[in-house]
């Protein structure tokens, strides 16, 4: 069986409706203007409302892009779902996923759920194509879901949460396919971001603490990924060796940050690409010891301004969906592959993308992507299309801040709990979106479909509700 | 690189030595005599005092094995856990571990926690193996830990419960390798068996569903598994064609139950191997529909009785470990695993373990190994030998009920609570063995490590405590 260039092969990004506005939270929260909008970076942030969450996201994903790129379940081998939403500490997510499949009849389905914070997604990307590239690949698909609810406890992360939802296909003969040779990892023991606290759906989170580690695992990712790359192609590699850099991003500011930290390690690693007017300018930190390097306002000040060019080309064309949508947790990389997907598709035959994926806790790896443009229905410029991310992010509804706190307030009350029905309003859900319709008193869930379309007689033209498992 | 025979290299098993016998808490329970020990098929129960949980057993179990076999920690470039015992929702286990490796500079391992109730484990070894296949694979060892304690509310699951963490080594040229091609899964969405009430340990169980589930499963993954056996060997295969028959235990009763399914399966696809006597015995059931054969206790009753001297060849030297510890949800497959490799050694070169892997919810996979001598230290003899299985079963320690209810109650007490310190109490605990010191104000564990031996200065001649991450 043919094993060339294994990546993914179609995307399909789903994310709620109701998203409150950065500006708007800003004076509702009382915070200085501009601290969410400049200071974070952030646009506009996307939120579950009571009858969605990262069940019925993912459910709607899976059947959105089998249904776009008409695949039929039964050529799906394997699924796996990355998350750090708990909804239930035993059953996976990807089981709920498992009714899609039963429908046609098909249950030989590898894969489970991949755990850690903002990573899983990779963890379950990595698995996947490693799946395909191994001796007990059978010839079906791959299929990769991230899906996160990131919401926080009043105070000053509140304005970093966000939502999605991300299916990727996987298979030989991609457009977007695996450079897996000079993939680096860093992982160490952290606190930075955790959720120890079970009965409550917010974490503990020490923001400083977490960009610190962030960046320190950034800098030895890319030091490794860098000697990888030398070791095997027998030449440096620095920023001018791939044309886009996409990053994790709670929020966008980090990921000028990280940008810059880049290109401040190509500067320290005395790289060619690097100008003398940004030599010049970074010179005075040419000593700063490592941890010093993490703390310095005027070195993060200075490596921004000469890195800005590169980031507006490099970077800046990811940025789109995180910065609409905020922190999707694993979702959030995707997020930003599709973003440039959907901006720069039809230039990047040839192209090269790196990717730097962070879980708190920590776990981190930076791999790189190689462009083609495909063939139809698994080609770049297809691939923009399905996302669809402009009529997506235009047919959203901007609710107020306060419906937005009512509405954390009320899902406070609802996490973990039992025994209750959700509104079922779905008027603001696209056709084809699952939606919570209740929770049972031993905690099952029930979720059903809003219809595709009317017809004629008035009756729903789609699959119905899913029953409860056996 | 060399890929052949990937597989696991290297093992090892740990349990607390704390553990109460099934007689005794029978009679403590007020439950009928033979109740749990001939009804559930269970000897003795391990369950973790107030100084261990499953991080501190995973700590204990890859220190061991690292030790024992003498494997340098740089050589390890993927660390999967396998687990359904959450202790932080969105920070895995495997970050805890990485602290014995970032001690030796080593963080660039890939891989983080895989869950599915019971199935993890599962999950964690397949990906480890694909990974060496993969084109990522660098040349390191995989490593794989399933680490779970399975405690229950009171009533008539609590004697169903366990403890232990298991590891196990992954590369090429395995003395137990994987026939990948075999390998058939059965997946579906169903509350069997979970974990929605989210402040508490304890799982929603419905035992009768749970076993109709798992015999199901066990059918659908084995005729899935003979269909792709046969399309690629070109005969048919039927228990003959497999020296043992490896069972996920929940309890030593459900895998007496599983192995007379498998043989009255072999019965309905007229395999040449049942016998003459087997086939009159089991004929008034080959016209039982599925749904009833599940819950036929004449069937049941008739398929044990045919199948009962195969199941003492084919099976019961698996079964030591489970029955002497209970169900350790994603460790017990591979205790089971650990308990023939234990027992038969010495005979096994050239033979095949056919290997059942369920969790609820659910997810489930048939999948085979074949067994070579192998070359020391990755050899079955030394596998054995590391095992030691014996020596830690005889050097336990018996605690009464009344004491195992009790700490129970306090582990329900600190379940998910912060801002505690635990006794400390390492008496019962084997040398080198990881413990939970305390709990702070902001839910960080903090761990210690019992000395391997005691120097001459009364000094402890090991590692330090683990620190906080930075």
């Amino acid at each position: 069986m043919d094993r060339k260039d294994v990546g993914i092969l179609a995307m399909d990004i789903y994310f709620p409706p109701t998203c409150v506005q950065q500006e708007a939270l800003e004076a509702h929260d009382g915070a200085s203007k501009g601290k969410y909008t400049i200071g974070l970076g952030q646009d506009c942030m996307a939120f579950c409302s009571e009858v969605e969450d990262v069940i019925s996201m993912s459910l709607t994903v899976v059947n959105s892009l089998l249904k776009k790129y008409n695949v039929d379940p039964k050529l799906i081998g394997r699924l796996e779902v990355g998350s750090e939403t708990v909804i239930d500490k035993s059953k996976s997510i990807k089981t709920w996923l498992m009714q899609i499949f039963e429908e046609s009849g098909n249950t030989d389905i590898e894969g489970v759920d991949s755990s850690n914070a903002c990573y899983g997604g990779t963890a379950a990307l990595l698995n996947c194509v490693n799946w395909v590239e191994s001796n007990s690949w059978d010839g079906r698909y791959g299929l990769v879901v991230c899906t996160d609810s990131a919401v926080y406890a009043e105070g000053p992360a509140r304005p970093t949460g966000g939502a999605a939802a991300i299916a990727m296909l996987i298979g030989p003969n991609a457009p977007i396919s695996f450079e897996s040779k000079y993939r680096a990892s860093h992982m160490a023991h952290v606190y930075d971001f955790y959720k120890p606290d079970l009965a409550s759906e917010y974490p503990v989170v020490d923001g400083k603490l977490s960009q610190t580690c962030y960046l320190m695992a950034l800098d030895s990712c890319y030091r490794q990924f860098c000697n990888k790359y030398e070791k095997i192609v027998g030449k440096q590699f620095s920023i001018s060796d791939a044309e886009y850099f996409v990053f994790h991003s709670p929020y966008n500011k980090l990921v000028q940050k990280s940008f810059a930290r880049l290109y401040y390690n190509d500067f320290m690693r005395n790289c060619s690409s690097i100008d003398d007017d940004a030599k010049e300018k970074l010179q005075p930190f040419s000593n700063l010891a490592g941890e010093e390097s993490y703390q310095s306002r005027d070195l993060e000040k200075a490596s921004q301004q000469v890195a800005k060019n590169l980031y507006d080309i490099k970077v800046q064309p990811s940025t789109l969906l995180p910065k609409q949508i905020g922190n999707m947790y694993t979702a959030s990389l995707y997020a930003a592959l599709a973003s440039v997907l959907y901006n720069k598709h039809a230039s990047m035959d040839g192209q090269r993308i790196v990717m730097f994926s962070y879980g708190s806790g920590l776990t981190s790896t930076m791999f790189s992507l190689k462009l083609n443009s495909g063939q139809h229905p698994f080609s770049l410029s297809n691939i923009a299309s399905m996302l669809d991310v402009t009529d997506k992010l235009q047919s959203r509804h901007e609710t107020l801040p306060e419906k937005f706190v009512e509405t954390l307030k009320l899902m406070e009350h609802r996490y973990g709990a039992k025994d209750f029905e959700t509104s079922k309003d779905t008027s603001l859900l696209p056709p084809g979106t699952f939606y919570l319709t209740r929770v049972d008193s031993m905690y099952r869930r029930f979720y059903d479909q809003k219809p595709v379309e009317e017809t004629t007689s008035g009756k729903a033209k789609c699959c119905n509700g899913f029953a409860n498992g056996h």
